[in-house]
């Protein structure tokens, strides 16, 4: 099986839900899949933060124009996807169209996988799957901004650093790169 | 002038600041820095995102661990600098000593640059500054949550894709890499 094709599916293992950070923070663009009255749907997202370890919550902003808002509003609940280069162009799609019109799972061939704590689907082609549910309400008004908590984690143990895509706007992404190790030059407890 | 070299500070030019996103959402750390009773002070900081275009607001956390958490509060401002890997290991010196018991400009080589509409000074050497004014404290004492208002951005023309560093917590940093330019797949408006 050729991993990097597009429609493969990883194989996951359990994540500590703490740690997420170590994908999310770089600012990597993901899909965050939800499920309502029967339809699932996924939407491109690239605004989002973490905001603490323990409680594992991200915040992040979703638009009110975008049909996943109203679905994840009245459920509280999604998973938010992380994908690679070798999504590029699944991801510029899902973008391009609306949930209220089609279903993206069956128009872009991707599979949904079955989570344990929310009912929103994993993207199965995915690198990780992030099963969140709503923690905090306080700013969608005014912002649309969602506080979540991550309640469970399921990562692919390779690569270790899967090669990610960061939006710029105006249709240009920056994939990552290298890596840098400075382990040695944190001071303990500062990393 | 060899503008690669460690303490280069590159010419910047104004820029909009409802376009900050194309520095900011690709998840890239930055240094914040902020000036309170005439001390000035520099954190580093990974978990931001932009939530707004216009006005152009970024939402961040800055731990109350921090020294400059007290100096950001009190004044309500910062600016936010954006370093690339030229920086690297003043990055990672930056996040290992408080600012209560140095002066990070001194003690780091590093040249405060007047700012136009805050205080708190602009880091020279940065590859963009961007002037921020505390736009809502709604979430300060429940996340250490800031969100501001960037209020004037510079930005250095060259080059248009800066290496910047993207971090993975445990010392590891990973680097921004090559560019995928997606803008023909996109349907308008969508970017």
């Amino acid at each position: 099986m050729n991993m990097s094709a597009p429609n493969a599916a990883p194989r996951k293992k359990d994540f500590p839900v703490s740690e997420v950070r170590r994908y999310l923070e770089p600012g990597p663009v993901v899909l965050v899949s939800s499920r309502c009255q029967g339809k699932s749907n996924i939407m491109t997202m690239g605004w989002h933060s973490i905001l603490e370890f323990s409680p594992s919550l991200v915040g992040c902003v979703i638009s009110s124009a975008n049909h996943s808002f109203g679905m994840i509003r009245a459920t509280g609940e999604c998973v938010i996807n992380l994908p690679t280069t070798a999504l590029t162009d699944t991801v510029v799609n899902i973008g391009n169209v609306s949930g209220a019109d089609i279903d993206k799972f069956a128009a872009f061939g991707l599979t949904a996988g079955k989570a344990k704590h929310v009912a929103a689907p994993l993207i199965a082609e995915c690198h990780a799957n992030f099963e969140c549910k709503l923690y905090d309400d306080a700013l969608i008004d005014e912002y649309n901004y969602f506080i979540f908590e991550v309640v469970k984690a399921h990562v692919a143990p390779q690569p270790e650093h899967p090669e990610t895509l960061h939006y710029k706007g105006d249709g240009i992404f920056m994939i990552s790169g290298g890596i840098i190790n400075k382990k040695a030059m944190f001071r303990p407890g500062m990393r």
